[in-house]
């Protein structure tokens, strides 16, 4: 088998983040010009309007305005939550027949790159020759493969601006904050807050990670010394923090809705960050016969689609894509594309990276951790973190004191 | 009396914002080089600070670096909540008779332009000469006399930014999406969420401002149908939203600290997004056995500090502690700086505006509301507002739809 005919259909599932257009149009990039694909269509709602045939044509969408889109936030052609089992993955065989696909993209996440997985060999199984390629998406940076995923970077630089902006008005009023960001599984979000640090003992003063068990007394500990010690104490609690026992906190506190995948819906939601806050209230000593003054913010879907994203996520986003799209001409291969970074990370170092091909398998439904060597003690990341993050997220706004 | 030589002091108080010190370095810009003053000290937490002597001498601070701080978000020499009485008055002229203070620059809200006052009155009693100037500030943009107030656009801003990207989000996952506000008792940042809109039909759906009575019945009414009619909904909601008896919803719900000014404490806790998004998955019919996606955010301080401020605001807010400065040198003049527009609101004109002094008390412990050309039905923003509002945010990122 060589080069097949036919139309080419691109999905953006699971979370959107503020780089996926770059990787819907770096798709359409690489396929312009590739004589094989005559149409190429997307998918409205990911594979749930592939499978409605409401698909758009985006074979003459002018570039200047696939331009303005790969710049813009969100799901630009809407995405879904619906994780496709073996039968709904037979369904989108069956719209790909219908329409003609030869080349199946799709955007997303781990679950998404295994519903990518199940199509491929759902087609295999049926002898309809299907190239089906996975891009890499996901502000939790938990795929597998990956030196980190488009849209961590962004995602990464929205929680390091707002945390180093809020320790400003931390240190103004001074108290104890608690400001919750995204992440299920892997901390990389929450340890971005990090990047914020002038200085190793500047704020955030207390980081928890989703890698590390969470126990509640030991935290209250923390805040009690840090805030005895400081005057003040800002922390950064990852949405998907754990007991001992691997049991979510904040899934015990939010009222217990699951979506398709089975994943409890943690974010939309202030219920952990008000219980942490809550619970601060109540057992730290009181100043003056008051509680200390406790506050808690949770970052929310602004983490995942703020409009100034990383430069370099940017280009890489759209390089995927792109990437993608160019693999798939290359004959029967189907895969997903893994980010490598190609420099050292450390100070001063200019950061490069490429793109690979890799197996489906090998990203599909698994989930990439912090690595130990990014974590120090139960409440804090390493220097090798930080060297490792801050040149995905671009400069960050100086922030000046008196 | 005409100028007196001595030292000056300036404070900033209350809740901080994004270009508090524009007017404190201000301030200095129109210190420096007026002869009769001395010494210029920075009151460290406020009135706070000025009684308990902890000040900082600002006399020789590089220019280099206060026009770095002027560019950064909250109070750089740090603020409080006290809110001093008559007898705290008292010691605040002491402080100022012992520092040889006669030039006092307070930056604040309503409740900073009431102490201003009350010092200006309890210097007067003690027949000590000293200037009394009052610098506005807030986000509410509910100071008497001024067309806005520093710090307002600027977190109209950040507001406008968030509810065009989350509005891309919510399109993306189709849903009902409750996004809260900070505005205690005006409505005005919570307007300003319709900026985002490209068209009238565009999200923010609904608009719930604390000037107009909340009615939850009617509430769920409003979403059941833009729901239906849209297939999404997207909500702005102030914080301080009241029901028909005047009781703020948000107190009810959280666990009703207040300040020393007798404020409940509304930000720093998501439980009023959380309980109306509740209230909404009970109330509203099921879609395939489920309740509708609902999900709340509460953009907490970020709305405040948030380091991408508003070039106008920017410009005005050390224009404001400027012009203050300069009045001071001029004689025997207390008061406070209000901003007035020079242009008509409008599409497509020029804005322009320039400051004059008012009287302490026309504004001190005074609250403005939104007026009732501003706001369209329960639910609703008029042109008028958006005419009003536009031209203070600066551009927007352009966010583009296929």
């Amino acid at each position: 088998m060589s080069i097949i005919e036919g139309n080419a259909v691109i999905g953006q599932s699971g979370g959107p983040t503020a780089v996926i257009n770059g990787s819907l149009v770096g798709v359409i990039d690489g396929l312009r010009g590739f004589g094989a694909v005559k149409k190429i269509f997307g998918m409205r709602h990911a594979v749930r309007g592939l499978v409605n045939d409401d698909l758009i044509d985006l074979t003459d969408t002018p570039q200047a305005l696939l331009d303005r889109v790969a710049l813009s936030p969100s799901a630009a052609l809407g995405s879904t939550r619906d994780k496709p089992d073996a039968e709904y993955c037979q369904r989108i065989v069956e719209a790909c027949k219908r329409h003609d696909v030869r080349y199946f993209f799709y955007i997303g996440g781990n679950d998404s790159s295994d519903a990518c997985r199940i199509v491929n060999e759902r087609a295999n199984d049926a002898g309809y020759e299907l190239r089906c390629f996975h891009v890499p998406k996901t502000v939790d940076n938990d795929l597998m493969e990956n030196d980190h995923t488009p849209g961590f970077p962004s995602a990464a630089r929205f929680v390091a601006t707002a945390f180093g902006a809020d320790s400003l008005d931390n240190a103004s009023l001074p108290g104890i904050k608690i400001n919750i960001v995204m992440g299920r599984h892997a901390g990389f979000l929450t340890a971005a807050s990090a990047l914020a640090r002038r200085d190793p003992a500047d704020a955030p003063h207390l980081i928890y990670l989703p890698d590390v068990p969470f126990d509640t007394e030991r935290f209250v500990q923390d805040v009690a010394e840090t805030y005895e010690r400081v005057g003040r104490c800002q922390i950064a609690i990852s949405e998907g923090i754990e007991d001992e026992q691997g049991q979510s906190i904040g899934a015990k506190l939010i009222a217990g809705e699951t979506d398709d995948h089975g994943n409890v819906q943690l974010s939309g939601s202030g219920a952990l960050g008000d219980s942490l806050a809550e619970l601060l209230k109540t057992r730290l000593t009181p100043v003056g016969g008051k509680p200390p003054r406790v506050r808690a913010d949770t970052f929310g879907y602004l983490q995942r689609c703020w409009p100034d994203a990383s430069p370099i996520d940017r280009a890489e986003a759209r390089q995927a894509g792109r990437f993608a799209a160019e693999r798939a001409h290359s004959g029967d291969i189907d895969g997903s594309v893994a980010i490598r970074r190609t420099s050292t990370p450390g100070p001063g170092e200019d950061y490069s990276s490429k793109m690979e091909r890799v197996e489906l398998s090998a990203i599909a439904a698994k989930t990439r951790h912090m690595p130990a060597e990014f974590i120090k003690g139960h409440n804090d990341v390493t220097d090798a973190f930080l060297d490792y993050c801050r040149p995905l997220v671009g400069e960050l706004p100086t922030l000046a004191r008196l």
